[in-house]
């Protein structure tokens, strides 16, 4: 090992001890002062905007000298209409309820003991992404309100922007009298840093989320020797059932598809009920192609118009993230739930129909962390379930699946109250 | 690598495939089909007693042969009594409730979208266990009913009797209509079997549950490419406050410590508040020493017994899981407090006290699975908390803490119902 690789991994166990640290005093943390730490984050975030967009500015001047792609430094560009979206989301989260000490459950048992589940932070969250600075903000409020210590590791090309807004979250902390290293920011670009996050800390850390594409997600996952709530692709699926109401799957189709194309929740793959495949796949294809999206077919959704491509196996497992369709005729409802069941990932899949039996069917058939009828993928959303921000939206089956918001950020313990009662036997 | 890892690596791979084809029929089965196996399997159970007696008769043999201890033989045996405890447990899962489509939660949202939270199973469990046979049963029944497939890895001393229980399971599947590879047992006592569960099947395997010792579970979270629900240590804490009553802290010590040593909710040290040492630390430790149990203390614990043995630092780590209980005096709640923060394994700890305020200081700031009030520790229990039977208890805060039952071996999934809703904006 170097030196270099020495004082990193002196300086992440630093790191991990203080969250630790930090941790145990936040989950004692009443909301008050948890809301208070966010509002001034807030605050600051205004009155330092000048400062933040400087910072972002040499951000941007450098990635665009490493040759960033032009979606990446959108992703990377701070401008005052976004870091008030940012300042304004730090205030959405002070609006939370606080979900620590809630009593998610309680019974009686016929000894009299007395039995409550109530919730408490995981403990320390380790969050790594990529260059978007606004993550730095999110996910270190999120992890504030649900009483949990974050250690932020956001990318290397967003480095002088996250410190601006981390500053900022530092300031609202001071400001609550909570510990400043209750959101800590890794302090090097030093890919080392990540390693030891992943694999050095697990008697800090109790859970890594990662926020980013695919293989930055696949890396923490194949990596990590602690817990993940991973976020992997949504190769979401609409299924125009023979008993849908044709205006209704247009629209549904059109705004899951290109709404928002680069979202987890865009639809990928469209799929119709050979039964209204006459009456309904030319018009939908057609409305797709009309608003400007490429649609990639099997021989029937190429017979509808000549400008839809013909699908390659591969487009059945795509997550274009763009305006980008691929489209088949399928033999019903169950060559649907089949065909979703080998290409899909889980995430967020609906169908259109009037027949309510087609629709249990694929609502109770189809294994994803969302499942939709008669409504567009577009709502795979934390804030549109009511759930508030979210810091994702999880594929993992374990802890917390769909989207991942204050309260799956918590575990719970057990609090027995009794009146001297021992175990017989 | 080897020929006979490549044949491993292919077994295992097979028993994988069909583990993931089990667990999407075993999603879908009503509750009817999983009891009816259960209760199958249970009559099986009985009916074979003679032949699974013989097996185990071979194994504790070989297990002899091999030196094994005592106290290993004595888990490993089985006789008619244990043998109708098993089929008496499959009947007790029979008729819990199914957890499987549960609506955990459900609201409308303003723009009319039904949401619901249903419970589903986690998919494929791995199970990994010591030379324990009533586990092949209990595990494979408590997956079984929360729809899940199961892979079961026992020790390889209780191999013959893990096979002849095995096959009373398959019997129950085959007699419900239910795949018998929902519930699959590795047919080899190569310990390779156990590297490629944890490492090398990570497409077909959910969560890995280790059940056995320190060592085991320690193997398998640090080797474990898939979610793990760990059972770690229980080294659970008694704190006797200034304010208790003296015979309820007696007694409820003397049940937590001896009423069955060799559980993980047994009380390991004993903590008395300097405030009530005087008039209660002695007839505690001396109920203790003449109940025959060794107590190890400090030095106020040692001046009220000359029976009493000097503790050192390594007493306050220790889950003896035996007649012995380190003993000291506290400086109140606070410190009792930072004492099992500083040694305690965050699993079971209780005050006894008739301070109220007391109380709930301590039941806020442990962080332990399950804290206490005026109750035994040995309530640590899934059946004792009205869950069921269990696999465990969960010492980890991710995904499932505390007693793991059928519940918390499932996910959910979001059921979202509209009337064409699309998202603007």
């Amino acid at each position: 090992m170097t030196d270099a690789g020495e004082t990193i991994g002196s300086m992440m166990d630093r790191i991990g001890r203080e969250a630790v640290a930090a941790a145990a005093l936040l989950a004692r943390a009443p909301r008050e002062a948890k809301d208070r730490a966010l509002l001034a984050a807030a605050a600051a975030l205004r009155c330092r905007a000048g400062e933040i967009l400087a910072a972002n500015g040499r951000d941007l001047e450098g990635a665009r000298a490493a040759g960033l792609s032009t979606a990446m430094l959108d992703r990377l560009a701070l401008d005052e209409r976004r870091l008030e979206g940012i300042a304004r989301g730090m205030e959405d989260i002070a609006d939370l309820p606080d979900p620590v000490g809630t009593v998610i459950a309680e019974w009686t048992r016929p000894n009299g003991l007395r039995i409550q589940r109530v919730r408490v932070p995981l403990g320390v969250i380790g969050i790594i992404y990529e260059s978007r600075p606004n993550v730095t903000a999110d996910a270190g409020g999120l992890c504030l309100k649900s009483g949990n210590a974050a250690i932020l590791r956001g990318g290397s090309e967003s480095v002088n922007s996250s410190r601006a807004i981390h500053a900022c979250l530092e300031e609202g902390l001071e400001a609550a009298g909570l510990p400043v290293t209750a959101i800590q920011l890794v302090p090097t670009a030093d890919r080392e840093a990540v390693g030891y996050l992943l694999k050095g800390m697990a008697d800090y850390v109790d859970v890594i989320v990662p926020r980013g594409g695919k293989s930055l997600i696949e890396r923490v996952q194949q990596d990590a020797r602690v817990p993940v709530i991973g976020h992997l692709e949504g190769n979401c699926h609409v299924y125009v059932d023979g008993a849908a109401d044709l205006n209704m799957a247009r629209e549904i189709v059109l705004n899951a598809k290109l709404r928002r194309t680069g979202v987890c929740g865009a639809a990928e793959t469209l799929l119709v009920d050979r039964a209204c495949a006459t009456t309904h796949l030319a018009p939908i294809v057609r409305a797709l192609l009309d608003a400007g999206c490429e649609v990639r077919g099997d021989a029937a959704a190429r017979a509808t118009d000549p400008r839809v491509l013909a699908a390659t196996e591969e487009d059945w497992r795509t997550e274009y993230l763009d305006a980008v369709i691929a489209a088949r005729v399928v033999d019903g409802v169950d060559e649907a739930i089949s065909h979703i069941a080998r290409y899909g990932s889980a995430h967020t899949e609906s169908i259109v129909t009037e027949d309510a039996a087609a629709a249990e069917r694929f609502l109770q058939n189809v294994d994803s962390a969302i499942v939709l009828h008669n409504a567009s993928t577009q709502f795979a959303d934390g804030a549109e379930f009511g759930m508030g921000a979210e810091i994702g939206i999880s594929t993992d089956r374990f802890h917390a699946r769909g989207p991942v918001g204050v309260e799956q950020l918590t575990s719970y313990k057990y609090v027995v109250r009794g009146a001297g009662q021992v175990r017989p036997g």
